[in-house]
C-alpha cells in the first residue's frame, strides 16, 4: 500500500526564530502591520510504500528522526494518508 | 480579534525540486527505501489581527503573495483559526 505524508518540522517554541522575525519585520514594509508572530520552518511531503498504516508511520518517524529534522531546534509533526492506487 | 494562520509553500507541481530529489535519494542511504518523492517547502505560522475571518484571509493572501510565496516557481495554501482570547 502506498501512503502520502505530509510533515511540518518548526523551530521548536522556546527558541527565538530569527527568520521569522525577520519576515515580521518585513510585514510592516509592506504595509501588513496587522501580521505578527511569523515562525518560518520546512513543510515536505513524500510518498511511503508500507504494508499497513502503522508500519508506514514508524517509516516516516524514522526518516523525520534521523534525517529530516534537528531534534535538538526542531519539533515535527506529520499526517497520514492512503493513497488510491488505480488498478 | 486574532487570526492564527497556518501556510504551505510548495514547489509547483510542475517542476523539478532538487532539495526533494537529493532528501530521496539519502533516504536509501539510512535504510528508508520504501520514501519516495520527497518535495521539499516552507511551512510558516502567523498571527494576524482583523475584524473579520474574510478580512484576515484578505491580509494573508497579500502576505503570501507580495512577500512570502515565489508564484513563478511556487504555490501557496493556508489555513485560519480563531484564536482564543482571555478576557
Amino acid at each position: 500500500m502506498k501512503f502520502r505524508a505530509s510533515i511540518n518540522i518548526m523551530p521548536l517554541p522556546a527558541l527565538l526564530d530569527p527568520q521569522g522575525k525577520a519576515v515580521s519585520g518585513n510585514m510592516k514594509n509592506i504595509g501588513l502591520s496587522s501580521i505578527d508572530n511569523v515562525r518560518v520552518g520546512k513543510h515536505l511531503t513524500l510518498e511511503v510504500e508500507a504494508s499497513s498504516q502503522p508500519e508506514a508511520e514508524e517509516q516516516v518517524k524514522t526518516a523525520c528522526e534521523k534525517l529530516l529534522a534537528n531534534q535538538i531546534m526542531e519539533q515535527f509533526e506529520f499526517r497520514l494518508e492512503a493513497v488510491e492506487t488505480e488498478a
